[in-house]
């Protein structure tokens, strides 16, 4: 970490509130699934994914804690990655983010990945691992057991409600803005709009949950369930349409739902300073810029977090790597937020706009006591 | 303020023109109320506004004014600030502005709030305070008073030029933005859609005056009484539907009402590259970065102006605080304009990019010469 | 160029491609003429063109190239460049830009602008210049020319064929984003629709094609021809509505395109981000930030730069001047070009984020190599 001091001191050996991630992979990965996990993107003929921000910092900050030099060449890391095996590999990597809770979306693994258990085992020293409920996951798997349309609102309410109540859950999540984006009807759907879209949705062999009605359906669900909600916000893959991933468009939702539940807005980038606005101007508003921490890398995530802090409230910003697949995000993830947050606040203090018992506690707030205080973890956890 | 040469003496040193804000609280407020007012949200239980930037702002910039060590803890600030008492107060920030003409919107003043006069006169030094006349609140009180509907529009008119003919008033103001955002059809509403739309307006009993024809209407009005339009853009409270109030939606309103009125485009924030363009491609388009200065705080000041000005006439920007409620946002606002606008102009003399005598133009221009000229104050004013 | 050093040196030596730019005007300029192109908008009284960003940048940077001191007055630099006349100017902006190939938009002309080939031939030193050929003015001169509203697709196809077959074109490009914005519906027009369009439009007198189906139509058309598509994104004059220029709109588009030609988004600015998210998620998208590199100045254009280039694949980003009927404009953007890459890479390199020769490469590969590549010009063009 460039530059050392209190502030520098304090991130580093703060114990983090991951509180959005995925599980890695659990086995061995070819060269080509290497790659693949590390873009949003694919792999594409004559265009290796090492050649962009992401993969030059694995290849900076990665290769050492696999005892490479630092910036060693890609086939290097990728045959030091392999004669290590994953277990090693992911140990070093998950052990090395100084993450002490991780809040897991369980409800998206094309791959075989770990478990939450098995995630915070690898981080070992303690660290605990909550579950995140993927909402449409539950609605498509109600739809793939077979329902009436008729059946479809209660099936789907009590499926909801059996899948928060297993042990460890704390939080659900949705990915509206890939199924339709935010610019809904903001209103509650009534029961025969629900009945009428489930029916077109099961004419069509179910599968994918992307009618506009049951979107709108499963956030308004999600509200019941009285857990933290996440919403998935901005940057993906190319099944976005980023325009209407812009959070703003939730803002009449949020004040149809204000006084239920927090709604937490994944990511956010490049709309960071729009998520900072809804944290600024409704109480259950919370955000992170999660994802793009790694995608930017250490050196670019000061400025991110710079425009997501702005205005906003020191306990709305929180933590979250949103890692998938490959454990290197893990570390990856922790650094650039460490790193940034640390750069921003030392240049505060350094120039006598912020006082350094205030630069503290918003790295602990952000990094750490906020995720506590809106999931309602004890302090130990 | 950070760094010293002449182009931070050159702006330390210049009488503003502070072409947008409010009147302050004449009254001693308790806590909750103050808190309320540094807040483009609520007061939230378990977060106090002061743990923001605008809060930590506050205590660092203000807190010496009140005689208090910088960062001094928000207790000590609210219990110092009650001493002095609101006279003693407003006086001590408002002066410390260094403004010279404030050009005050009286459309909105749910507190107990200073004239325009008692503004003026608590800033002391000769300061001048102009009128700025909110066009939604003169609709809304034609409203309230009853109108036929097929009268609306004369009655609106009628109001709306007595209203700027009182000695002060040098511009008028839309909050559009609030109201339905900027995404209006442009095109003038005939006289039958008018009548229409007042009969809706009224059989729902008046008051908040957000039908769309209605809105567009008063825009229409807004550019024949010939003063200058300001047009409340981007941030506010949670009122706003943000997206909506992106001001690149006004373009095609822009060129049907070109050669009528300047359009002064207020705060602007997230959207300051956009209305950077329209003042770049509109001969009658001008902008500010108020509000958004005093809530970032002087440090971050730079960066959102440096964004405002990337491609912007230098003819074009213009300094607001749009201060409300608290006298401290005056300096505060003053304080982070003069301070982030020196901070950009440095630099880049520093780095032979910019010679020190166009450096000192465009400090002067910004800061004053700029709102003379649109609103055709004699210098002396 | 500030700074100094093996990343500045590559960057100075290096043969750009620009991708996008138009020819520069071949006779003498009066003052007024000379200020309308260096706007975007338009020269309006009492406010000079010279008295914004890129004004302080033809003072500061060109003016030496004239024999003048730097920042030179607006008045000594436009009487220096009439005493040289315009061949001797071009010639010296031209050769200063160090741009080895030029691809010319020549589809755009109100003023008497230099050939690709005349162009080429003022910058020496053996560069070679390609033509892009706008469709919007293919399709328009179909119109002219006059076309049954059932032969307008064939006719326009087929002239279309035509142009690009002719001797040194490298790409097609179109301008949808002024005509409709890229808010389109994304499916291919079928035959009775293109008809219809084709027949309302000749009913309205031909002329400017901006109807939203034959805006479609020429985008697919577009994509049947194989050459890569050039497409105006973001910031231009006020004819644009900004907001519809967003790349996110095209999402859908690029899906149902994907696999056929390499789609080049030029300019983006203000949305940098959108068009490296899009980048980053399809494998035929690249993009530049031309036009933006000399309106906002060298000083700034490493700021934009970072915005571009945070998630960036390294071999999506290109360069390109969009210089248009100023010569200044050549070296202004190779130089903001050279002198903002340069300065984050080097920023980057010296925290040990990145390494030295991958820093060369990405400079190589953004102002010269992704085009070679994308245009498959041989390394020798």
């Amino acid at each position: 970490m460039s530059g050392t001091g209190p502030i520098e001191e304090e991130l580093a050996a703060l114990p983090l509130v991951d509180h959005h991630c995925h599980g890695v992979v659990t086995g061995d990965v070819t060269t080509r699934r290497f790659e693949s996990l590390i873009t949003e993107g694919e792999v594409w003929p004559g265009m290796s994914p090492f050649d962009s921000p992401v993969g030059v910092a694995v290849r900076r900050y990665c290769a050492p804690l696999l005892d490479l030099p630092r910036h060693a060449p890609a086939e290097d890391y990728l045959a030091r990655r392999a004669e290590l095996g994953a277990a090693e590999v992911n140990r070093r990597f998950l052990s090395a983010a100084g993450t002490e809770v991780f809040c897991v979306d369980t409800g998206y693994a094309p791959d075989g990945l770990t478990t939450p258990g098995e995630l915070a085992g690898a981080a070992g020293g303690g660290a605990v691992a909550h579950e995140v409920v993927r909402l449409e996951s539950v609605a498509e798997a109600v739809g793939v057991a077979g329902v009436e349309p008729d059946e479809y609102a209660e099936t789907f309410r009590a499926a909801a409600w059996e899948a928060v109540g297993r042990p460890g859950v704390v939080a659900v999540k949705s990915v509206a803005a890939y199924r339709t984006g935010f610019d809904l009807d903001p209103a509650r759907p009534t029961a025969e709009e629900v009945t009428a879209a489930a029916r077109r949705w099961s004419a069509t062999g179910g599968g994918r949950l992307d009618d506009p009605v049951l979107v709108r359906h499963l956030l308004w669900t999600a509200v019941e369930l009285g857990l933290p909600l996440q919403l998935h916000t901005g940057f993906g893959d190319n099944d976005i349409r980023l325009h209407r991933a812009d959070p703003t468009h939730l803002t009449d939702w949020l004040h149809l739902t204000a006084g239920t539940v927090p709604v937490l807005l994944l990511h956010c980038w490049p709309y960071q300073r729009q998520a900072a606005y809804l944290s600024a101007v409704f109480e259950q508003v919370y955000f992170d810029v999660g994802l793009t921490l790694h995608y930017v890398g250490p050196g670019r995530a000061r400025a991110v977090l710079a425009e997501a802090m702005e205005i906003t409230p020191f306990r709305k910003l929180l933590y979250s790597s949103d890692a998938y697949g490959v454990a290197e995000f893990f570390p990856l993830g922790a650094l650039a937020f460490r790193q940034g947050l640390a750069g921003l606040l030392r240049e505060r203090v350094d120039a006598d706009e912020l006082s350094l018992p205030d630069a503290l506690r918003i790295a602990q707030w952000a990094g750490r006591e906020n995720a506590l205080r809106v999931y309602r973890f004890s302090d130990d956890t």
